[in-house]
């Protein structure tokens, strides 16, 4: 069949919207119709160059939601008109880290997703008889996308796509960090770092477990507005401190309980374990580093009690949280609307990555 | 009173045993009349002059086990003929850290313990009518040391002070790293580095709690032997391998569920990190680096789900967990008795750092 994406032919180039070819779904595979697809920084960060991984020619997109339409041989956990979320971070059930029960990074099919292809290492696309790479197993970019069965999650039909979109992955990378992988606990004192997509995000995922002071630190005064909008009780600039990571700790009363970098910049992942209250500080690392980037600090942090961890898709289990967090969103338990600045049409994505650059968006829809 | 002590009168000079003058117990105070003490690397760490806030001239000593043998007012925990163990982390139970529930970190006189003074601000040991400093808030060189009614652990009196008084330090450091920590559970695959005092302890905990593999790793071929006495099931030398943290990975299919650094070596504590299981490994710092080293990695190796914390006395509570180590010492569910290589009498416990620093002793003990 024939389907409509923004396909990036190579890195540094704006994407192009044309008519691509797509194969039917094989075996485990099923069909699905994107209705809408957020534009994430990962994808920026595959587009501008950034990923010594990245592949092209590929079709980029990881943050969707459609409707299934078509299914492989044997697909036996989606119906035809299933309303999912494509998930970057599948769910299998049955490899090593699945049934580890201590993560969600299912490795079923790790191997193939990295080189941009589909678990039986081909692609589905292609383009004047060219193969499209996938792009995170996803590729939310094109208006029908195949994924793996145990690659999709089935949400409540009664969501509107152009905002359960953001569930598949700034809202649970967010939320997910806050709920799975630091499990704060209803009054604990936290500081999040970095308050775009994702940080706003954590916050609002604190105020739902009932997080007593929720810090958010960003250089960006503009950002203090929108942290109280989702539950920040304090708001810190480091331009305005003379030494943030003192600032905090006294703010704090003696350090925060849990802090989360949302920033990707190593310097303030440091910052954020030594906000840290000694003895039971936790520090979740979100943002994704720059290549070759490292962090450090002296061992002593540790030592006297303060814990160092990260997350990915915010810990969650795509087939078996992802719809939970709809249902949050369903419920009033945490907003997505208003996270929702922009809303385009696919042939205007490229201006949404030109607002994302800009800083002017929180996130931006494209809707087909 | 008159008591005999080793005492520092200086950092890089021996030990000069004396008759020093000790006061007797003031309010929430107990003499304690020192049994026998272990010497640790800690106390030959600051002999030596590397610990930056080391005090002088000040009694040594921290793992001893005593009698009580007069109360100060006010102490109503411990009576006298309690058998007790000093505790140079002591539990409160009344500040934050102590009621967090998360922490042995008891805050309640760390201020004046780092100052080499007791909770009021002054010592109780002088010779020639100069004051001679506490140290870590025990001073087990000293055949009797005054001590804050918290700062003991009351302990059964079968246990034997040449013996118990291991647990005051390295025994719990290590055992307790296990299962107040990490928490290892049954089944797990674990790797240890350094297999001195305190990572032969973590060797035996983990056989205590059923781990699975049991990996030693030690640039001293000679420490196969020992690590395999208490419950070591593979060794790996580094110097032998190409990369150690590959072979690790390989050799435990995919990584380690815990790691445990026991060297202070910051590189190695790297490695203990990077040995750890995608998705779930945690690794634990147990040794002390030296001043003004750090420890680095790629941010990356958290956010796929390493989790980097360290462990002070095991994160144990000293009063309530203390004994219960005894207790397994005499349950035979763990053993002390072998690892006790040398047993010496005060006058000769400068012996016990030269056969420390030759690496010739697990543990020395002075018994007086």
């Amino acid at each position: 069949m024939k389907t409509r994406a923004a396909v990036a032919f190579e890195a540094k180039r704006p994407l192009e919207i044309v008519e691509v070819d797509l194969e039917g779904p094989r075996a485990g595979e099923v069909l699905v119709e994107i209705k809408a697809t957020g534009i994430c920084h990962t994808d920026a960060y595959t587009l501008d160059g950034l990923d010594s991984e990245g592949i092209f020619p590929s079709i980029l997109g990881h943050e969707g939601a459609g409707v299934v339409v078509e299914l492989g041989a044997g697909v036996t956990s989606v119906e035809v008109g299933d309303h999912v979320i494509p998930l970057y971070t599948p769910e299998c059930r049955q490899c090593k880290s699945c049934l580890s029960r201590k993560t969600n990074l299912c490795t079923a099919i790790r191997g193939t997703q990295g080189k941009g292809l589909m678990p039986d290492g081909t692609s589905r696309f292609s383009y004047k008889g060219q193969a499209i790479h996938h792009y995170m197993g996803c590729s939310t970019f094109s208006n029908f996308t195949v994924l793996p069965e145990i690659a999709v999650a089935k949400i409540r039909k009664d969501a509107p796509f152009d905002k359960a979109c953001y569930v598949g992955c700034g809202v649970t990378t967010g939320v997910g960090a806050v709920v799975n992988t630091a499990r704060v606990e209803p009054g604990a004192n936290c500081v999040v770092f970095g308050l775009g997509g994702i940080g706003l995000n954590v916050i609002q995922g604190l105020k739902m477990v009932g997080a007593d002071m929720i810090v958010g630190v960003d250089i960006n005064p503009a950002k203090e507005e929108w942290g109280r909008r989702f539950g920040m009780t304090h708001f810190v600039n480091p331009k305005e401190v003379t030494d943030v990571v003192a600032h905090l700790v006294e703010l704090t009363g003696g350090g925060a309980d849990y802090t989360f970098d949302c920033t990707g910049n190593t310097t303030v992942m440091r910052q954020a374990l030594e906000a840290c209250h000694r003895g039971w500080g936790e520090s979740v690392i979100i943002g994704v580093a720059e290549a070759g980037k490292e962090i450090a600090t002296r061992p002593f942090q540790l030592v006297t009690g303060r814990v160092w961890r990260g997350s990915a898709f915010g810990g969650a289990r795509g087939r078996t949280d992802t719809p939970k967090v709809v249902d949050w969103y369903m419920d009033g338990k945490i907003e997505i609307d208003p996270m929702i600045t922009h809303t385009l049409p696919l042939e205007r994505i490229n201006e949404a990555f030109d607002l994302m650059h800009a800083g002017e968006s929180i996130r931006s829809v494209v809707v087909f």
